[in-house]
């Protein structure tokens, strides 16, 4: 059970109400968010309907959590959430994002170049990785906070916001501090200590399907990250795990409309993982954006051959430039822009 | 054909397989890494996939490295397929097809009503199905022959060719003279016997890809068609079985690029059967669209509610009237027409 | 809707419940099975509820169709089905049985050879497949009419009863005359014309899981065989599609115990076209026993390394030895005995 | 690792291959067929994943041949490990080991009471969650290093060995000084940073296979600890994702022997959360150690209605004495103990 406080409710009247819950013998998980206070009650539901809460002053409204996720409803919020990154950029609004970049970081030079090129390109948006999951122990790990400062470095230069990957509970803060995005993968769409830790920042957050998660499951997840006050949460779909052999994963688009009959939060589309074969590339970001895809997670390298991982599913620069061009018209054809 | 051996497979076991080969007519070329043995066979591997060779001692795996597939197969034909339906109609050109109408014939009056208005709509083909292969022996099995006379007489009348589904061997000749495509269902992708027999015919066929087949196997099902002579085949995706548990199906629209890559066949999708919920159809139809889908199969209903099956899936006419006509702005965005 | 007639009911009472459920606008469809007569009343269920139909002379009981499934269900009875194969040899009594063969018939002697072997060897019943499924057009497909008659002349000879797959509604009664088991195979698991077929002979008939089946989905499909009048069905697990690699196909011996809760139709497993690898056959076969299987369906040649299909898989006839030795082991610590 | 040419590959795209994996220090083997190019790779794998090929002009695609594990693997290791829990409890030898409890630590009596009894029964390892992976952030998340405490508290009494579970990198040596064996959740299997994180300890791990994890993904999951030096891993398959819906997991028994094959490490199975069904966990635990589980991970709850986590796959600890009374006689059957 959900207790949403009203704007204007005071102190007191919050912690009135915890009394009571815990007096019940229920625990009581209180998220102060920017607008508003809300409160998670935790054990037997039929306690509750015996005490009424909602009459309670500066209670808005009470939700039960039969439906599993609460915050992150469509039915919490009618209208489309719009995630701010920096001034003037946004995910979620008529303007699709396109946040591109190299699979991972691997020297200032190489992330300079890629950025100056995307930027030009009509990337609103960097995204590269110092933190990389990687299946094998004997694999490039990532440069670490030594990439997370040539990140931060170009991000200046150039004056665009970026997206990085945090993958430890520890390194939340470190990587919040170079970042303006931080990006939980999809191995870790369900490592619960992991997004408690980042929604307790007030960083954009944008949340990676599971391999094998379920939409419902994905909103779970991404209820984790508001229930602990942060409601910047974007979700991406990356593809799933089937039997299919000839894509490395299965890109799930209807997910997109989807997600958006069932939550307010904006949802974007990675396809260079789901893939992996750069060739897909360009038709799937522009089915994407034709089902109403919110922004794309483009991989984008000046020297795919050279690269360090993920070399086959990485976009050149000119081919990028080429698609955003292309992408441009679908997403007029479907009433957005880019 | 390439055969890796194990660590500790011995001379014998090597000079053994190598023999066998050569044997069959092959080259055989060894290569002896630091690690293991590796053979590469070379010549037609049919001859090899009749006389396996993993189950010789010492062999840790075969690994094919040819398409099983050759008469589909781009390299087979560089140049599109170009499926002529009736003069003027055809399937793979620069012009989308729209084929639409009910999941199932009820009544003349029905397919008459709805024919006139998908015709009007933008349709080019009228589906519906006589033979309805139902997972239930309790639920409506179709109308038969009976449904397939109302069909061809709504075709004649609003002259307009019809796409319907045969599920028996012995109903091909049957169904081939009502209609102008034979359909080949999910369930029935592999059932080579009645693959063969509508490769008997010069009708062109849609088949269908099976809930969980993988993309080459599509192609071997279609090889069967071809090679009985019948080169008319358009290929469908409508959506795998996965984990997923919101939309009915998983609509795979990365297998529409990637069927392009590997097939020199057209392909079409059919969203309304993949997601099983009408309000997805729409987004979905775009993507298919944009991602270079050469038809769409719309299920069209004038009276969803009351249908005999599928209705949950079925548009209205006047929302897929509206429909077609997004469609066309996606289409023109990608340099298509409709 | 199914309404069960007693045991004693007369033609008069049938046929006077068969008349005034059409006059009710409904469908009936009538199966006359060894025991009692079944009628299943298609269209609207709350026109039935109306008119109540229990309360008929002969009438023993009305089961609604909101479970899918009906005469396939545990509920429906209770006691496990025996399915009487010749005099002394059936299926889902306290003994298992053994079912073993190659994968394809090749020659009389390739057939008479195993045959002899296997039931030295403790096999009940031989299989070998005269039609077979390939997913190539360009694969060996089968001796078809002539393989039957090899494998009736062995098992005169041998006086053991034999399993084959029919796959085409054409070849039922052809295959009838020649086996004492009709198998449909797992790609025609939803081939209902073909399982009408089927049901309407009286012969004991294998048929297996689909390879993306529901266990409900496989139960709706014993259903058709059953409605047909034909409750001789004995269904086989035989691995699902899934995203493992190693394995052709995922076992899921938890379909055995579950299909024993939800059916009593016995259940009988298929290691070897599961995992496709001989070495993995052994241990799984000892699983099914011990989880409560009726049968095992393996695959055993003489000369794996020549077999004309699935050599991989196949047992040699001393390996075949070896194991039921060690499954009479398993098969006596969980109560049953082979 | 084989490289596979397009057909119309040019003489200069080969070239510029060979030239580049020379350029590696690796060796190029070249066979021109009739079809195609081929090009065998030898060397160490690994550069050739730093160094993708697959994106060259003219290459149609690229084979890895060797495992990408190493010190997991049965090549490394002829023998079984044995991981020694405490004098006298190991896993891996010819014992197999029973690990029995709750879900979740819910209170000392509770895990008291359920320690008693199950080591009465014959378990020779206690579980139980104070850390608890749960999908809603509202639902009880376990009792922390209270938990803990009492496991402990509850071990030191009965002397026996507990396992439980650690989520999160902080959490390693709080849990490591509470519990003898550390467990890695199905959701954590590729958090990599955890991985390392037990990996750099002593402690015997459970390592889960993920929801969606192939065999080779546990395997190289594996690798990271053993990496790290520690190499006593236990895995463990409790359940794969697949689209039935009868039981909440597939169990995936092929993956014992298939380890068994792969690796020298000890697996042991999971029932309870595989299924999901308490009535399911008898014949699967048969199942289990009929195909070579080294041990079976069972919960066991006095109260399951009133547990406060999966109270419906539980078993009572009466229903877990006849099971272990029945496990031994499998056992014996296969050559094993209890």
């Amino acid at each position: 059970m959900i207790i949403v406080f009203k704007k204007d409710a005071t102190k007191n009247e919050i912690n009135d109400l915890i009394k009571r819950v815990k007096k019940l013998g229920l625990k009581a998980m209180v998220s102060r968010g920017e607008e508003r206070t809300i409160v998670g009650v935790i054990g037997p539901e039929d306690i509750v309907r015996l005490h009424p809460l909602d009459v309670l002053p500066g209670v808005d409204k009470v939700m039960p959590v039969l439906a599993p996720y609460k915050l992150v409803s469509r039915e919490f919020k009618k209208e489309n959430s719009i995630i701010k990154i920096r001034e003037g950029i946004e995910i979620g609004s008529e303007k699709i994002a396109i946040i591109a970049g190299p699979c991972s970081i691997e020297s200032e030079s190489q992330i300079d170049e890629i950025a100056g090129k995307i930027k030009e390109g009509g990337a609103g948006i960097l995204r590269g990785g110092a933190f990389k999951p990687r299946s094998s122990p004997y694999t490039f790990q990532g440069l670490g906070e030594e990439g997370l400062k040539m990140l931060k470095a170009v991000s200046d230069k150039f004056n665009i916001p970026t997206a990085t990957e945090v993958m430890d509970t520890r390194d939340v803060d470190l990587v919040a501090k170079y970042t303006d995005i931080l990006q939980i993968g999809a191995r870790n769409m369900q490592n619960f200590n992991l997004l408690k830790e980042v929604g307790q920042t007030k960083k954009p957050i944008i949340l990676k399907r599971g391999l094998s998660a379920t939409i419902k499951e994905l909103l779970m997840s991404a209820e984790y990250i508001l229930s602990e006050g942060n409601f910047n949460v974007i979700l991406c779909e990356r593809g799933i795990r089937t039997f299919e052999e000839f894509t490395r994963n299965t890109l799930d688009l209807s997910a997109v409309p989807s997600i958006k009959m069932l939550s307010h939060l904006p949802v974007i589309v990675d396809p260079s993982h789901a893939c992996g074969k750069w060739g897909l590339v360009a038709p799937l970001s522009k089915a994407a954006v034709a089902c109403g895809t919110d922004g794309l997670l483009l991989e984008v390298h000046s020297n795919p051959k050279e690269a360090l991982s993920d070399g086959s599913q990485q976009l050149l620069p000119e081919n990028f430039n080429n698609l955003v061009g292309e992408l441009r018209s679908v997403a007029k054809a479907v009433g957005r822009q880019i």
